[in-house]
């Protein structure tokens, strides 16, 4: 039922890739004589060649053919393995010296989500460790967009499918080499914006070594930032060019490709583009009214301050300028509640995706129609198109188990002695793949993950993998039928 | 489109029973000397006349007929009316010199919510309007069952379908003499479990004024206490007979019905009535152990408190016995997701009811399994029958809206200047037809509704109205399509 020699096949490969993409720190590493030389050379050789025996081993001119179970399979072991992998410089360098730290951390690299345990100590970690975190981000979003263009749309999850009429070309329904055709094209995008803000942020003044890394940061909507006070320590040109940045990588890269190639009414078309738009521009004058009237900053610096952060959540990506939880409780519920959104689907961004708000607001609104008109038929309507129902009872569900994860969560945090406001928050941040959260793992100069019991850390992990692989295709792997014959 | 005129006349007539009601306060105000007398024989000869005459002047001969429309603008409007003239007395005898207190307190009654503006100075209320408050509740939950029974099942609010095969007799189509024969029935349930409760109550040593108020407040799920310390004030022995008709009044009652009338075994094969045990006793189990091990109380304080709490928030009453919020992170969480859950659809509950919960965990469920086998048909099965895709896409859009509206709700809490707490707390607890919250509205000794802002208090009333009619039949209202004719 399985093609167990095909699965491990492929989860050598991306291992060997992983120690590969390491070495790519080693320049930096050197640049700076930041220590972690011999650290990050000998595990990302290790990891390899081990990963390429596995990969060489397994090879066969034989049964190629992934089915649908196996898609579930690799997406959830390839995002852990290389978790477990991509922690091991970490501790080699003794940066972090513990592995559940540092899983934690690559785990927050790989699912783009961004929440650390380097507290205060950020600013200590050697350069060339700096940098493979930022690339465990990069990365994590490559493979997201191999995600959402090939295997969520053919495997059918809460809507996945309304996405993937925007892939260029026809709708995939196997990982056929047209797929790779369209994946490398996504990825020129994805790493032409890459270096288009590299080079922006290098204009402001940035270096070439923070630039890259808060580069590969805002295009995977991850996060991480090389210093303690995040986005905070740059200036108002660096913190104006990331907002736009952010705003382009919440944006569906298959979009964006169409616009680039001449076509932005593609773009002007798409429904949730639009909406992403509107809600983000209604959003930051609203930020913009609330941080105006309640501290005491300028008008320009309360429009920049509200745009990066509103971006900066509805994205998922969790860079900081300011600590927003101290901005009162009407803006901390509005940011808590839109860890929950996250950006367009076929974007590196986390959360339930606009796409799926439209649709259920729309059914909402059509239900109480239906009341009145029970036997009327009256489709919710998506870019012009009627969603078949089961689209959107499924979509329904992945909401609801969104909500129940976040709540089961919750209970789980506050049995390891977390606080309200931090239980809640923690479970937020990771399952939505923003980064910080509130409470003590807020955006505040003091708070961070390292707090968080071990047990707790392993358990946010689960939850950042959960909420990146968009729930269904983890939570099949733990039920009894995803294994069985029937 | 609409038949106003008749509208009008059970306007009238429900104005005029609320008058009646009024003056059956009249013996205890006697009795105590309390001196509301006046204002309440007044206020209900005042309300009943005016209320006759309307019903009087608007009878008609003609057409009696009432469309989908019509129930849906009678309940809302019945529901604000008796609101509107209940709250009288309070301001006319100057115990609530606040009309918008005074308000908030009816509403609160009339929606068997039990949130309250009065504090400390509960025990200074004049007995006449304690026994009118505690009617309020009472006259409420009649309203739910005729609701239940008779217009929600018809209108096919998100799965009160299912609940409509356990009505005794035929599933209703129109309020014809049947439903008035089978609301009958059920309220004769209501009034015998009403008056066992008081007498078992005075069988522990409470007085008859108290016994039938408490009474009143637990059948209706309603929660208003004489006292300060709310159930906290009496004997263990008392605090058990209301956390066994807790129970009770969170059953369905055609099913208690049924069970009395010699047919146990209808209560036993309704799988919500099950779940409901279930959840119940394994609440009980778990909270016993917090308590436990948190506090310092023996076993069977703490299986009495525990037992206590659960059963008055997962069947909405309210009632308290000790301020839970205190109980830890852990409990307070747990406490704060029971208040959207509530107990048996067709009970005087509030929240989402149970029946919800229960089909869209196997939806969730199936929706995985789904995943795997897309061309299979697998519907969601409740007792033993197959639900309707359909039927279960409303329950998911309750869900939705029901959360939806918390969380705006909570945004407009925060713009009056509440705290993050307080907000949330406000909100889910009058929406759920709780009573006491968390936060600054909690079942602490100095926590009530008395210092929220009057615009709070009538957004607050409107919640309970809205979560008290399970949200689409007030929605419904505001919606341009309900006016006009298409």
């Amino acid at each position: 039922m399985f093609n167990f020699r095909a699965n491990i096949n492929i989860l050598g490969l991306l291992t060997g890739i992983s120690g590969l993409a390491m070495l790519l720190a080693l320049p930096f590493s050197l640049y700076y004589q930041s220590g972690d030389f011999q650290a990050i050379l000998f595990s990302g050789l290790g990891i390899m060649v081990v990963g390429g025996l596995v990969w060489f081993l397994s090879r066969t001119k034989g049964n190629q053919e992934l089915k649908k179970r196996d898609g579930y399979l690799i997406v959830t072991a390839g995002w852990l393995v290389m978790s477990f992998v991509g922690a091991i410089p970490y501790v080699a360098s003794g940066a972090i010296p513990s592995y559940t730290d540092a899983f934690f951390e690559t785990m927050s690299g790989f699912t783009t989500t961004g929440a650390s345990i380097l507290g205060q100590t950020i600013e200590d970690l050697p350069a060339g460790l700096h940098f493979w975190r930022a690339m465990t981000h990069w990365i994590g979003g490559m493979g997201i967009i191999v995600l959402t263009i090939a295997i969520l749309p053919l495997l059918g999850i809460g809507g996945m499918q309304l996405y993937a009429a925007e892939v260029p070309g026809p709708t995939p329904d196997k990982l056929t080499p047209r797929v790779k055709e369209t994946a490398k094209r996504l990825w020129i995008i994805y790493v032409a914006l890459t270096l288009a803000e590299a080079l922006l942020l290098m204009l402001g003044g940035m270096n070439l070594f923070e630039s890259l890394c808060h580069a590969m940061a805002t295009l995977s909507t991850g996060g991480f930032s090389t210093r303690q006070a995040s986005v905070g320590a740059f200036s108002p040109y660096i913190q104006y060019v990331i907002t736009i940045f952010m705003f382009l990588a919440g944006t569906n890269f298959a979009l964006t490709y169409f616009a680039l190639r001449g076509k932005p009414l593609r773009l002007w078309n798409n429904e949730e583009f639009r909406f992403f738009l509107y809600v983000s521009l209604g959003l930051i004058a609203v930020v913009t009214l609330g941080v105006y009237v309640q501290e005491d900053m300028g008008l320009e610096a309360s429009f920049r301050a509200a745009a990066f952060q509103v971006m900066s959540i509805v994205t998922t990506t969790g860079f900081g300028t300011a600590d927003y939880t101290a901005w009162g409780p009407f803006l901390m519920i509005l940011f808590f509640v839109l860890m929950f959104s996250g950006a367009c689907a076929g974007s590196t961004s986390g959360g339930m995706k606009l796409v799926r708000f439209l649709v259920l607001l729309k059914n909402s609104y059509l239900e109480l129609k239906r009341q009145i008109h029970p036997k009327a038929i009256m489709p919710v309507r998506f870019n012009g198109k009627a969603i078949p129902q089961d689209v959107v009872s499924k979509i329904l569900a992945f909401f609801l188990i969104f909500v129940s994860i976040f709540v089961v969560g919750s209970f789980v945090m506050t049995l390891m002695g977390l606080d309200f406001m931090t239980a809640i928050g923690s479970v937020a941040a990771t399952l939505g793949n923003i980064g910080p959260g509130i409470g003590g793992v807020g955006p505040g100069d003091a708070q961070n993950f390292a707090a968080i019991p071990n047990a707790g850390k392993w358990f946010l992990s689960f939850l950042m993998l959960l909420g990146r692989l968009e729930l269904f295709t983890v939570l099949m792997l733990l039920t009894p039928f995803f294994w069985l014959k029937s």
